[in-house]
């Protein structure tokens, strides 16, 4: 990794004053996502919460909080029982169905009944399924410490959220270095002795870096350009339906399309559905004008041949992992 | 990706029955990493904390928990004011220094103190600054809420903490096709259509999916054969140098030392300095043997000339993202 040693102030403040640009800087803490449920006589009761923490090992207990102002607090804050779910990677929407304002939240995932009847989310990286020991009085929200009853761990990586979008976990570049398993070359340090699969982890970290800080002096958040995207390919799109296609929580689209909207880029028509304006058009035109031309740029240089062909063995190298089973384990 | 439904479970159980068990199914929420400090009358006082997470935007609030063993203990719970300070993906190194039991813990680090004298981290991602409003107790931890007074925002990625070892965050695949900004084809689903970066992207997170899988049928964690690995190169190593290593925690790395002793892979001499046993040298050369056969497996059927232009154009493109000032920005 290339990076300075003292990295650039975005922002500072006294959170008082400005609870979202505090918001941004909680933003830089990552974490993984869960579900957490609970029975209710009126039926199951969700929401998605990045504030789990695990809190003791003897007695076990685990904490999160939920906001006074959440449709589910008095759910929870009643129920004798709740159940944590971690998220795996391939459960965003899980995530985007839990932190809706949907009504029906429970219809479209697949669930059982555990302990004191709290929904277990199928497919999870985890569950832990607790009483509700303790409740703590925490300024807008309250904190829930529940002592767990059973644990279970599946195979698999977790969701992420972090600076306010999902993400997966990737491997830190310092373990290239210090583990053999990837880095089979006894001295190796220089790139000519690493095994492919090395450099090609190599070559997508520093791009995805580029592309990161690209990206900042475009100063376009995100959430705005994969608006603009979308709008553009699929023009009057509910609000709902524009949520659901660019995994970013409700709270995060209304900000960017509020931006936008008052910038003229997206207009609403009577029936409440998105559209880019002539000026939106422009914009997302641009973006991916610059974005082709900034690509091309990183590759400048190399013979177009020479491209053609790494194009081809990655692509069979894709298909051949997607597709394991038809191709024979014969090591 | 390509998951099945239904994840392996790998165990389950009562946590009061087996908190080691409950401790790793706890590591599959991944969060960030945050060095937590403050100051005493005997200097500065630090911990690294994954426990850390938002509570409250009004009043702002946030907390964090740390075990009544913690030789800080003392320190944060008469302690008035705490500052938090989220690491960067290239902070392994605070992170190491601030969850060692070394006595001088901040002699190594860049930092200043902030409000009430708590030391900030130089580097960080974000720093927030608290005074210590609420102590809850929490069964062999307690929970801290601090008021936070000031808060900054740095540019940079996040440094993780997911599933027992450190990690950073990469894209999720799903943007790949939400976002258009890096996918600039209109209707492109097809890997034929896609621009090298995203072919790139791809081919790391299928090939690393593989390995994850590849390495769990091997049946040796990563921290055992990251163990392995170093001492294989530099034999008569010490607890505290091994452990600088491999980038585990203290806690992590005593854990697989004490599986491989069991198991006669590792010894110690009677300077405390550890080294591979005759077994030990054989199990790492057959992993390191398996390893080699798997990824060549990986890339059979593609002719090693091809291979080697691959090779080729990565290295070229990884040296030009790597050294960027020697190239001239003209787009």
């Amino acid at each position: 990794m290339k990076d300075s040693k003292i990295p650039e102030l975005l922002e500072q403040g006294n959170p008082a004053e400005d609870p979202k640009k505090f918001r941004r800087t909680l933003g830089q803490f990552a974490t993984g996502v869960t579900a957490i449920t609970t029975a209710t006589p009126e039926g199951p009761v969700g929401v998605t919460a990045n504030s789990f923490s695990s809190l003791s090992l003897d007695p076990p207990l685990v904490l999160w909080s939920i906001a006074r102002t959440s449709r589910s607090f008095e759910a929870f804050r009643n129920s004798s029982h709740f159940a944590v779910s971690i998220l795996a990677e391939n459960q965003i929407d899980v995530s985007q169905k839990l932190s809706s304002s949907s009504e029906d939240k429970f219809s479209d995932l697949e669930w059982n009944a555990g302990i004191g009847g709290s929904p277990i989310i199928a497919g999870a990286l985890a569950t832990i399924e607790c009483v509700t020991e303790t409740i703590h009085d925490g300024g807008d929200h309250i904190i829930l410490v529940g002592r767990v009853l059973h644990h279970r761990r599946f195979a698999g990586k977790p969701l992420l959220y972090a600076q306010g979008q999902y993400g997966v976990v990737d491997e830190h570049p310092a373990f290239r270095a210090a583990d053999s398993i990837v880095t089979p070359t006894e001295h190796g340090q220089s790139l000519e002795e690493q095994p492919l699969t090395t450099l090609l982890y190599l070559a997508h970290h520093y791009s995805s870096a580029a592309f990161d800080r690209h990206r900042r002096e475009e100063n376009i958040s995100l959430a705005q350009s994969r608006i603009l995207s979308e709008l553009k390919r699929h023009p009057r799109l509910s609000k709902q339906a524009l949520t659901d296609r660019v995994y970013l929580t409700e709270e995060k689209v209304a900000d960017a399309l509020a931006q936008l909207s008052e910038r003229s880029h997206v207009e609403t028509d009577s029936a409440g559905l998105l559209s880019l304006t002539e000026s939106g058009h422009a914009l997302a035109r641009s973006i991916r004008r610059r974005v082709a031309a900034y690509e091309a740029e990183q590759f400048a240089g190399i013979p177009v041949e020479r491209l053609a062909i790494t194009r081809d063995v990655l692509i069979r190298f894709i298909d051949g992992l997607a597709n394991p089973n038809e191709t024979d384990h014969a090591a």
